[in-house]
């Protein structure tokens, strides 16, 4: 039975925007399952397979649910031990903890503070103003004054903070190794999100992690490339 | 045959202090190996073995000259696979990449900020100028300007820079999972390097880096703390 994925959109249910649900498209895809995609409005996330969860992404496989990313590919190694593997071994799920702890803290509020009004852009009114009331409420400002990061100044100063990513890649072509694995789509996700959503070049043209990136747009028939960059 | 670790100390010769030889040296006892160490100085590391390599640690075993912690720790799994792991499959080797490349680029400039003149303090005569002259040029300013971090908030700013350390030990006692294995004392040889040379506090008691790297002191018969703290 296919697997439907519970996917984060804006207006346009063809742009997939997430980092998280991106991570769980690429671990779809790695493992080669087929699945469809479910356009999912922010708005419309509490009321996912029943309600109660706050997240996307969201996976129903027959009778399993499973919520969120890293979850999601965990469920599917155990699942489908036979298809390619997401991590290898009980440490390298551990390991790649440390690499979601680190993208989380290090490149996700990067792109947050340089194209919030971008994610904000892409929805239709309902959302902008759901995604406005909460966001303003967490970070205790107006939108317009979370996106700060623009500036050459801090766009070289985030770019710098990648360093131990960019070390990685100039010696490996995969933060996994020769080949991708979940710790990869980890930090693709962050940069897809980007891609989407925003023109904004947080990387120079020849940084190693462009590179890295363009290779992971290439992965599983250029899953990542469906969806054009934002123009 | 006994494995022969060059290990590098300052005026003490019971009290090796080099990060990176920290993790050699924890790598061979998670191993299960009997090792030698053979206290070096910074003046004697370019003759090590017949001279030509420029840091330490290197180790000799049986006709085999391995220099580099990581490059042992990869040795020793190649060359001793039925002894307990220090990586798992290749991914694990890559993923330990990140780690250390993180480890180099955050927690080991906040460590030679706050305690460069430790370091310097703990060499003898020859190895103060031999280290001092090096340390500088690389600086390109004096040992007492290079230490700037002690202020209360620099520490705190290099207490952040590890949080993406912390949130990961907070759901897990080790970074490489329920066991720790070389990812961990890639990070260890950071946090001992700091013990063994300075009574700077870099983090708040009861934070979960501090409770981890107690952890680790405990290790294969508590090998850590068979060199006191500094006092």
């Amino acid at each position: 039975m296919t697997i439907l994925l519970y996917d984060l959109v804006g207006s346009d249910p063809s742009r997939p925007f997430s980092p998280h649900c991106w991570k769980a498209r690429m671990a779809l895809a790695h493992k080669g399952l087929e699945f469809d995609a479910l356009p999912t409005r922010f708005t419309e996330v509490a009321e996912v397979e029943g309600g109660g969860g706050r997240t996307v992404p969201v996976i129903r496989d027959g009778d399993a649910v499973v919520q969120d990313s890293f979850a999601i590919a965990e469920y599917l190694d155990d699942t489908y031990p036979d298809r390619p593997p997401l991590f290898e071994r009980q440490s390298g799920r551990a390991l790649a903890r440390f690499v979601e702890s680190w993208s989380q803290r290090t490149l996700h509020p990067a792109i947050v503070r340089a194209t919030i009004l971008d994610i904000h852009a892409a929805q239709d009114d309902e959302n902008k103003a759901f995604f406005r009331t909460k966001r303003e409420k967490a970070f205790g400002k107006p939108l317009e004054q979370v996106q700060d990061g623009r500036t050459e100044e801090k766009r070289l100063a985030a770019s710098k903070s990648l360093e131990p990513l960019r070390a990685t890649l100039r010696n490996q072509p995969f933060l996994a190794g020769e080949r991708p694995m979940f710790a990869d789509y980890i930090v693709f996700g962050g940069f897809q999100w980007l891609r989407v959503l925003s023109t904004f070049q947080l990387l120079d043209d020849g940084d190693p992690i462009a590179d890295w990136f363009e290779r992971c747009l290439d992965l599983h028939g250029a899953l990542g490339r469906q969806v054009p960059a934002a123009a």
